[in-house]
């Protein structure tokens, strides 16, 4: 491995990598990213092998990381001093470890059963933490409408805590021709609609989550089969309950296990 | 109502409500916390009548906070500059109002056949995002830990949309007190235990969630009745799969009301 010491913001491959801890665009032109903390970096090598590059602070590496290091010893390492190394972490609080990888590409499966279409979130750490529970559910295949935000920066990786990596993952898709493909019950998580637990969800289904502000757009809940909602316990009583996205799309995509019998 | 525009961070008002925004030890001595943006406000007027005070931001009020200043005109009013404003607001995009409320004392119900003990939430937006679902989901008293983050918080406010004014919560609880003193099923959440969906949920039940990455201490754990847990789909193919505390709080309580038969 190559060990290199940093300390000029001026170094090119210092100046691509704050392009790519920031710019959207940069990341998909390059197909790569940057990984923050041991947790992370762990998940993609269980998965897809080295990273291409680790990067760690002067003097702040903690256990964790420096076992990771030590174990990717193969790997080219960049030195870089404190203030340089926080300017490319997503969170103040880093964990002394990041790492240059390549986007993987998603690979659908042939046959998918439970599917998840995302629109227009917004929020990194909302998608990432939409993304996580679609992975710990078993969802096979979710489709990212235009409006989302990207789900490889280095927020939404945190919030997903590695669950970009193994959730097939489509982005910018065309949403109507994602429900018109798809073999099996669609469904809109909506405000108002008809009870989520009287939909049988053992036969392939695909859900439709959308901005709790905005709402899932009137094409999209049209498109679908069948609109269902949450029942909340005091709804019409105040107007203050309701679920956040995420909270929402947990409590479907399990309900959908349990129902597939997951767990019983 | 008096209206007064502050233009001096040396004013004992503003160096008051900044003391608000930023320390729990000062709401919890004067019980009072700030609010911000306009649904907030309402949903605080709603079940509590007028805030103490109105805060607004010269020039930048949008149609909905001119709205609700107009009535709330009994309300005393601020005139703050924009950067005096920003210094109270918790995050960066405002809605152009923040209001100075009491924070109102809590009422337990009389009998409670669904409880949630939050333990150890440190993260101002996870608690908020929790107690939001348990509101939701129609939990009648919220005990919290000395380890969680302050309820009350302007983050946490935010997070909750309104939660804490309509779900009894009760802060620096002894856990093992609350515990022992329930009158039905206990049960901690944790990453291994028995199935969800194995428990019958329709008598009353003490639901325990934690900090995910500390999880709940051993002490909560030996004291409730039940460890379950919520399956995943690909337990132990990968050490990935794992659901964050809010995701995770939000399918067991809604699935007690699931079982309990609301929106059936």
């Amino acid at each position: 491995m190559a060990f290199k010491h940093i300390t000029s913001r001026d170094n090119p491959v210092f100046k691509q990598l704050r392009k790519l801890a920031d710019q959207s665009r940069e990341r998909k032109k390059t197909a790569s990213t940057l990984l923050e903390g041991v947790h992370l970096i762990e998940a993609y090598h269980q998965v897809y092998g080295e990273p291409r590059l680790l990067i760690i602070p002067e003097g702040h590496s903690n256990d964790e990381a420096t076992a990771l290091i030590q174990q990717l010893t193969d790997v080219d390492t960049m030195l870089l001093p404190t203030l340089m190394f926080a300017e490319l972490a997503p969170v103040a609080s880093s964990s002394g470890v990041m790492a240059l990888v390549d986007i993987p590409a998603a690979t659908l499966p042939a046959h998918c059963d439970f599917a998840l279409v995302i629109e227009d979130i917004q929020d990194p750490g909302n998608l990432g933490s939409i993304l996580r529970t679609a992975a710990a559910a078993g969802v096979q295949a979710a489709y990212l409408t235009k409006g989302c935000t990207d789900a490889w920066s280095p927020k939404a990786l945190r919030g997903g805590q590695g669950a970009q990596f193994i959730l097939p993952l489509m982005e910018s898709v065309d949403a109507l021709e994602v429900i018109a493909g798809f073999s099996g019950k669609t469904l809109a998580l909506t405000m108002q609609g008809a009870s989520l637990y009287q939909q049988g969800l053992q036969e392939p289904v695909l859900f439709v989550v959308g901005n709790e502000g905005a709402g899932i757009s009137a094409a999209l809940q049209a498109a679908v089969e069948t609109c269902v909602t949450i029942p909340m316990a005091h709804q019409g009583t105040l107007a203050l309950e309701s679920l956040n996205a995420a909270a929402a799309t947990a409590i479907a995509l399990f309900e959908c296990q349990r129902q597939r019998g997951l767990g019983t």
